[in-house]
């Protein structure tokens, strides 16, 4: 069994919606000099191998038009 | 300005309805061998310090009662 985390995060240049909402809502909750906030998603699994990580990602936990993700292996 | 990642996880023992729901599209799809699936959100941005992540955290990106946090300054 391996220990896989996969990090998903919208694409540069795509519109991230979470993070405009989070800048949005900086302001009234008294917080400044926070920019550029992307919210993006952390998925963590055990596998039995990582041959099929590539294939999950592309089929089931990211969307790649307008997503990139990474594959790390612990 | 600093890079801060922000990693958002569901707290053990949580019911994390979007890892079960994964869990649970895996065998149509034909996956197997993968379990323990746990989601969670990753948040970038860039801020003036440092000193007001953990309050942004408690107060807006994570929800305490549930989630754990953890910040990485680079």
């Amino acid at each position: 069994m391996i220990t896989a985390t996969i990090l998903i995060r919208p694409k540069e240049g795509i519109l991230d919606a979470q993070g405009k909402a989070v800048e949005g809502a900086l302001p009234a909750l008294g917080f400044s000099g926070i920019e550029h906030v992307r919210v993006g998603r952390i998925v963590e699994l055990h596998a039995e191998n990582a041959d099929q990580l590539e294939e999950l990602c592309e089929k089931l936990l990211a969307n790649p038009l307008i997503e990139d993700y990474e594959i790390e292996i612990s």
